[in-house]
Formats: structure tokens, sequence, C-alpha cells
């Protein structure tokens, strides 16, 4: 039995509170919150501890691990602080919108040795980790071409995209990080193209709304995203994997399975998922199965700190691309 | 090289027409109609002889073979005038709305010993013919069950109806038919519901509109036909075979392959075939090809006279089966 | 918050402990099982109280309903007692073999009044109850004809099959009951044939493991119900209802989404789901909330007690079909 | 009636000499080739007279078009002789290898002003067609977003590969049509790379087997072309059309419709059309008749020799990008 404390008591940390209580292999202890009422509630409800500083949780021997689900500008503090208390770490994506300050944060955090895990969900859902191990089991042979779509449902209020990093280091780090998993690769080259083509008022804040990006992986892959701020059908997210001996395609699981024809057409009728909590609801509980097992395991928890670096790199180099109009390199 | 007669120049008799037109082992020499400016535009279009009386096409020995696309109630003198001038026939479905009247043309044509195939084409269609034919090589298995589904797009005219022999003869004949082709068994029980749901009229001529049948194989086998005169999405013909180690479907192919989906859901964009002329296109011209086959092998052609005549008694079984309210015996 | 005594705690009555404990407006107070360990193990897990005898749950003012859990021939006399003693009661299905027992147990509790659920789940399915719902808004007009689909993945050892009370009782009752659901109608009569296509040894216990049922409703309706008690590619629950302006299914809910493409064919990579437990997840979830909701807005809960008794009496009806090889009329 | 003369006697030629020959508003007069058996041959199939120099073709008042199926290299040539004629003329693509060349052709042959369209078939292919013609009625919207994806069953030999161009000229050349036909807009920049991993030969010729191509119209939409010369499950041809209130693809049409399940999965039996004789039969044929109608109806036919000239051009750019490995502007 793991005992964690929850760092932040917004959205998402209110569903990590739901999962970790669910588990039957872990406790939720403290909940922290710099907006007091927040952490209360959430506290309350599943028997935990509201605390307004973080001291109290570092000092407690008891605690295993900390969920680091607070706003992205206080996840480096809260890294270093936890690490060098010795608490197991599963921190939210990104690290930081700096790389530099994520560097920083790995020159300090290193020597400690603590588990630390990023929260990159989606290497965990059912279905693209069913696609990513048939791939990995030789099912369809070598890998040539992989196309990731990762659409949005709709964009955030431009007072929160301004802080955001850009849709790169706020959006498509996540696909990023799934081209690696699902490469096993490094990627060689990248090239990004971008257009305001749902919110003109990006364009003065250096950003876009629609991307399309090519990566060559280091062996010759060759691999696009594309993504949009704004999908209107749902949250489309999907992946294709095109191999010597087939292809695999990962796509939308739909909340349920009714069909309708009519004289015009057969719909679905059910729509896709309206957004990652319905979507990812089973890749955020095997996450945290995950973190858990290898903490019980004492093995390193997967993906790793500089999973979240090189994911990071990766959303630099595209907006690079993007703002000089040329392909970047990377090593 | 096959010289055809076509007797009959309506709609289904003009298929007929260019689909010998367009064989490359046909050639269609004359058309026959009792209204004679039907027969000349078919004629003339295909560059045929338009004839009045059959006497001049069974009298030229050039004729190898005849098509009987004309209303039921001549089938069977055609058939037997065709058989006695040892011309090969391919015969519309059903051969008489009379079962006695089939069994008084068998007796008189069996003698004769010409080829005679039995219009029945969904036998022929690719989608219905691939599940039959993985069925029978075992890839699922010993059949259990088997269901069918067969909905036409829309009630006929009540004229028509009157004439019609109600609906088991009519059109559920082909699903009997399919059912013999699928299972290679006979009938031992079968017994049918029937309602009037679209045509209230229907009921005072001792016909429905919709039907639902159980039948029994010899081996024990269990089938089900659904049907129904109107289906406002389309001309829906479906199969479903449960076997020991899996199940085949028979689907509904669609005329293109575009989806589209939007905030409220996902549709293919194409509608079903609307009815049976689009549907089975290409079930008609396999059908041809298999006939003509039979007659350059000097093999008897498929389905038979003998597989037109169980069809029919199916027929007539299910019917005395609705009016009774009894499940009937076969033998 | 509702506090809840569970009677039962072999496999299904763990996962409506787990059910009521992970539920916000339910408490799992005690645990009852004549297999003490099982109570003791189950009632652990959950900080729940293990009982060996039910006085004590009856005798707690503090409980407001039980659910039933425990084999079947036990149902009548628990939903009895804790119907006398005012206790909200969720039983699952059926209430018992025996028709004669469940009409005695009415006229003995229908004076209590109490809040009464019977445990017809898949009324609670989001893609059953979705088609539901939507043929109940008309989406598709009046409803025709119904197919219902239901095959159990494998079948049970014939030591539980002899006092299963054959497969109508057993099994198909949850489909009588859907076909009331959606037709939202009365049978007016059933006709049923079966085989003894898996397991011959049935035949020797007036069973069969095929069958193949007809029913028509009130108003004409058309309904068909198949069911098998092996099906190797996992557990197939689909429903089509056939209505005036269009067609809806409610198709299999897949596990994951991927598929794979080789030079052969296309596949889905996932299979059906395995059996109930997984397949019905969701609806034993909104089955609990549901009952909990009634209770607290003091309304009668659904599916009630009476179509708990319906569902047992086509069952009967189909069982008499199957054995005369006759239809029978209901009332 | 339009008379048509055919050059290429080969497997494309013989497609074309087939829907000549069965059209209703054509006749096929003349078929030419320079190896005179093939010539003979296709000629005789059809009923037409065979030739081997085009000046009999040329000078026969009576013919109205010249369709050209012949080898890449001979097409400027012919297509100056036949306008220079009087000739429509019916071109398969590419033009010529040699964008140079199509302009000096198109210099030589504008002011004949014949009607000439050139053979970017998928135009016409019912599905794609689909989608075109849905996303220009509106029914989802502006178009942000473009998806090609374009895989051919398998490569062809290298020494057919040495000539051909490269992949862009000789395979991408329909994809880069197929945008334009769908946006409606010009390219404003592309950017190609490429890698060989299927033929690594093909580096030492400067050509590469699997591409990714990213554009940007003139008005900021993002497309995506990926392409490859080998796809083991099929000739994989789709596209994806993301815009403003809704998403559209035109998938890959089935050969048949059955499906089937068992323990481990669930097949589409059918396989993939395996090339585009097969998959683009109905576009071929549609292609045809959309010619003869502008004839007929004396309107210029689409696609125009402008339009070949400009898939020619996205070609070079493609070739450059890959070659410089940097974007290339339009203009």
């Amino acid at each position: 039995m793991k005992n964690f404390a929850l760092l932040g008591a917004g959205r998402i940390g209110s569903m990590h509170a739901s999962l970790i209580s669910a588990s039957a292999q872990a406790n939720l202890t403290y909940v922290f919150d710099t907006y007091q009422p927040a952490a209360d509630e959430l506290a309350n409800k599943y028997g935990a501890q509201a605390v307004n500083s973080i001291e109290s949780i570092l000092e407690d021997a008891t605690i295993d691990a900390v969920l680091i689900a607070t706003s992205t500008d206080t996840h480096v503090d809260f890294i270093i602080q936890a690490a060098l208390a010795g608490k197991a770490i599963l921190c939210e994506k990104p690290i930081d919108l700096s790389t530099e300050r994520v560097n920083e944060c790995w020159q300090q955090i290193k020597a400690c040795q603590v588990p630390i895990q990023i929260g990159f969900n989606r290497r965990f859902d059912p279905t693209h980790a069913s696609l990513q191990q048939q791939l990995h089991q030789g099912e369809v042979g070598e890998l040539q071409q992989l196309i990731i779509t990762s659409r949005d449902p709709d964009i955030a209020p431009v007072e929160y995209l301004k802080h955001s990093g850009g849709i790169f280091r706020d959006m498509i780090i996540h696909d990023f990080d799934m081209l690696r998993f699902i490469t096993g690769e490094e990627v060689a080259e990248i090239h990004a193209v971008g257009s305001t083509l749902i919110a003109p008022e990006l364009a003065k804040m250096n950003d876009v709304d629609s991307v399309m990006i090519t990566l060559k992986t280091t062996s010759g892959k060759l691999c696009h995203i594309n993504g949009s701020r704004r999908c209107v059908y749902g949250y489309d997210q999907r992946i294709e994997a095109f191999a010597a001996e087939g292809m695999l395609q990962s796509n939308n699981p739909l909340p349920h399975a009714v069909a309708k024809s009519t004289a015009t057409n057969t719909d679905s009728v059910s729509s896709l998922n309206p957004f990652f909590i319905e979507r990812y609801q089973q890749a955020y509980q095997a996450q945290l199965d995950s973190f858990i097992a290898a903490l019980q395991q004492n093995i390193s928890p997967s993906p790793s700190f500089l999973d979240g670096m090189k994911a990071q790199q990766l959303a630099d180099a595209a907006q690079q691309s993007l703002e000089t109009g040329k392909p970047v390199q990377l090593n």
C-alpha cells in the first residue's frame, strides 16, 4: 500500500484523487492546494487531510509518493522539493515550458535517484497501447511510416493560450511523446507548418491553431502529426502505423455502439468522446497502476523524466521550424 | 459463342439484354415480346431481331438458349415449348405460382434433358457467395443457426400484389432458395407469422407485408428469415451464419465509401443500394456467365428446375402455416 | 446516503459489493453468506460487517436496502423476509424458477409496498438503453420488427444446467425482458424451436442449447430471439429494431479500437467482451444508481417485481412450445 | 456518337478500348501501336481497324477524338500532332516528365483550341468525388486540413523506375492533382521528405520509395500526402478532409462485404482492391463519359492541360525539396 499526497485540487487533480482513492494499492493521505477551499473539499470527499503548504507533506515519513497536478510553472519547484525529500514523483506534463529550466531541474534532482514518472497518460490507453504492443511484437513487420491525428474539441480561452507556451509545448507534446513511444527511436529532423484558421488573434502571439509536422527518425522512418485546437465532431485521437507487412490503426473508441439507418444515411448514433477526461479514463487509471507497480517492484517508472525532456526538445524544435520556415536538425 | 433469344422486353428483360450483349461468350439474336414496340426498341438497341411469336425462335437451329423474362403466368408454357425444341433455358423465378403446375411442367420436360437454370441470381452475389464458400470450406466449422434479412425498399401497388401469389411466393422465395444454398440441407419444419403493418388492405387478400419464418433443417439447424415489403433505408439484404467455430456475416455493400463526422454523429454518406437491379448487378452478370459456362462444359446448370420447385414448396408451406397458425412438417 | 446489506458473496455478489462501495450515495454495511469465509473476505475488503444470518440485518433500522445475490432457490424467502422487515430490495434475476412460487411470493409481499427492483441489468446498458430511448423518442417511427441476438461464450457444466430451469428460464429470460422493455408491449403469441447442437446430453433433460423464438405482440409487432449456449467469438449481444422510418442496431461494443490490415485481410484486433461481467459493467453500475435514485425520490424502482414475473411467464410458455411443438397463446 | 482512335494497345490501352467500345456514345474506330501484333489483337477484339502510323488517323475526318495511352515520352508529340489536326484529346497522365517540354507543348497547341483533357481519373471515382462534392456544397464548412494516403501495392521493377521520373512525377502526381481538385486552391509552399525503406538501390538514382509531403495553400490550408511504393495489404487510397464544421473521409471501398468473427478476432474477409484497374474501374468509365459529354456540349473538358501542367510543377518542386532538404515556395 502506497501513501500519496496530491498537489493541486483543480479539475485534473480531482480526477487523480478519485483514481488514487479507488486503487486497492494506494491511499490518498494529503491534498495540497494554494486555494484552501478546493483542498478542503477534495480532501473531505476522499477522507484525506487538506494542507496549504507542502512542508508537512515532505516531512511526513509515511508518504511514499507525490502526484503533482498543479499549474505548470510550479512543477519544477515541487519536483525538486519532493526529490530532495526522497519522495517518488508522478508529475503531470509538461515538466516546464522552458527546456532550460527542465535541464536545471534534472541537474538538481538526478543525484536523488527518486522514482519519477511524467504524465504521458496516452501511452497507457488500451487502444494506443495495443497498437504499440502489436508493432513491437512484430505483427506487421518493421515500421515505415507513422501518422498521428491529434485534434482537441475546442480552443481554450485566449488568456489561457497566452501562457500555454504555444500549441507544440501545450498540446502536441503528447504526440511527440507518442511518436517516440511507438517508433522506439529518436527524431533526427523536424519540420512544422501552421496556420491560424480558427483564432486569428493567435498570430500576434507567434502561435497557431492548426499544425502539420513532419519528422524523420534516425533510421529514416517518416512521421506526420496533424493537430488542431478545434474539432467540432469531438476529441479525435488516432494513429496509423504503416509497416513492411501490414498496417495498424488505433481508432477512436465510441461511448456506445448504436447505429441508425434512415432513408438518407446510416449514423453511428454515438459521438466521439468529448475530451481527454472521458477518452483517457482507463489510461489515467493504468498510468497510476503502472507507477505504483514500479514503486512496489523497485524499478524505474516509465515514461521517465528524460522522456519528458525529449518531448520538450521536440516541441522547441517544432516552434523554431514554424518561426524560421525551415526544417530543424536534432542530435 | 452461344446465341440467345430473349423472351420479355420489360424492365428485367432489358437488363438481361444488356448483359447478354456485353458478354464475350454470347450473342443476342432475338427479342420476343407480345407488346411489339417494346421488342422493337430493345432489339434495335442491341442489334437483335424483334419477333412477336416464339415459333420462329424455336425453329431457328442456330439458337442455343432462351432466357425467359416474361410475366410469371407464361413461364410454364414457354419452358415446355423451349424444352421440346431442345433449347437450353434460363428462366426467371418463380417457375409458376402453382406448385401443381410446376410439377406438371416437370413431368412434360424431364425427358427432354435440356439444360435448365432458374434465376435465383442471389446465389451469384459476390458477398453472399463468399459467405457460402467460406462456410463450405469449413472456415468457421459446422453451421448451427442462420439468419436471413430480406427487406424490399417499398411495397408494390395493390393491383400487382393481388396477382403476386403472396409475400412468400413472390418475394421470400429468394430467401428460401438462399437458405437451401447455404445450409446445403432440406427443411424439415417451417413456422411462419405475419402482420399487416404497412398495408392493412392486404389482410383482405389473405396476405401480409411483414413476416418472420422459423425453419428447422433435417439435421436440426435453426434458421430464421425476416421480411418486409417496405424498408425506408434501402434494400436490406443480409445473412448471418452462426457456426461451431465462428460467425460469418454477409453485409450490405455500399455504393461508395465516404463517411462524414459532425458535432452530432458520424454518417456513412452513402445509402444502401435502392433495389435489386443495383444491388445484384454483379450477381446477374455472374449468373449468366455460370449458365453459359455450364452449356459450354456440357454440365447441368445450377440452380436447377428442382431447386425452383423446392423453393416453391417452402413458400406454399409458409403460406399454410400463416393461415393455420401452426408449424408445417415437410418431407 | 443509503445503507446496503449484501446477501451473497460469490462472483456476482463481489461485483455488487464493489459497486455499492464505489457509489457516493451508498454504504456497504453488511455482507451475508452462508459460507462464512466468503462473507468475511468480502466484508473485510470493503470495510463492512460479515454476518451469517440475515436476522441481524433485518433488525438493524439503519439498513435501507438489501441486494439479493444468493442462489436462485433462496430468492423468494429472502424477498419475503426483507419485505416484511420494510427493506427496499434489489434482487438478481430470476425471482424463482417456478412461476407458481413467484406468484405466491407476490401475494405475500404486495401489501408491504416496499420498493423492489429485479436485476434485469441490460436495460441499463448504454448501448441497449440508447436504442430504446431513440425508439421511444420516435427517431425512426413506429417499431415493426425486432431481432435479439443472445449468445453466451460457453456452455456451463452439465451439473449446473440440470438445476438451471432450462435455457429459457436461465438465459433467455433476459431477452424476454429486453423485448418487453423495447416494444413497450405484452406478448400475444410465442413459438419456440430448439436443438442440441453443442451438448447432446441436454436432450435427456428436456433442454436444448440452441434456440429460436418467434413472438408476436398484442399490436402485431413481430419479434425474433436467437440464443446459443456457446459462441466461440465472445459474448454476442445485439439488437435490431426495424421501424416505419428507419432501423436501429445495438451492436457489440469492443474493448478497444485497433484494426490490423495485412495481405490477407483487415482485422479488428479486439475480440468481443468475454462475458457479462465485462460487457455489462456500466449497466450494473447504472442499475444500482437507478435503484438508489428511486429510493431517494420515493418512486417505484423499475424493472419491477411484475416485470420479473412476466419474463418468467414467457420463459414458461417458450418451454411449453418447445415441448409441444406448437405456438402458445398468452393473455 | 463520337469516333475514337486509341493510341497505345498495352495494359491501360486495352482497358480504354473496352470502355470506349462499351459506351453507347462512342465508337472505337482505330487502334494504333508501334507493336503491330498488339494493335491487331485489340482492334480485332472490338471490331476496330489496326494502324501502325497515326497519319491515317489524323487524316480521317470522321475521327472526333484520340485517346493517348502510349508511353509517356511520346505524349507531347502525339498531343501536338492531334491538336494540329483538330482532334479532341484525352491523354493519360503525365503529359511529360519534363515541365519544360510540357510548356513548349502548350505554346504549340494553345492556338489550336482543341478540347483536351488529362487522365486524372481519380477525380471521377465515386467515393473521392462524393467527398469533393460534399465539401464544395458546404456540408462540413470551410476546409482547414487535408490528408491524402496514396500507397501502391508493390514497387515496379528497377528498370521501369529508372525512367519513371521519380516517385513524385510518376506516382504522387495523381495526389497533387487530387489536392488541387479538393482544395480548389493553388499551393504556396511545399516540403518533401523521403526514405528508401523498400528498395535501397533507389538512392543511387536520387529517388525514394517512401515519402511525406507537406503543402500549404495560398489561403493557409495545410495538406499532407503520404506515399509508398509498396503496401502489402492492397491498394490504399484514402482522403481525410478536416473542416470547420466536420470531417469527411473517403475510405477504401471493398470488393465485397463479408465479415468473419472467430475466437481471436473479427475480419473483413475481403482484402482491398489489388490495384488501380480494379479500384478505379468506375472512375475510368466516368472520366470517358465526362470527356464525351464535354465534346457533345461543346464545353472545355476538365481536368485541363493546365491542370496537368500544375500537377507537374508540384512534382518538380517536391523533387527539389527532397534534394535540397528545404521547403520550396511556389508562385
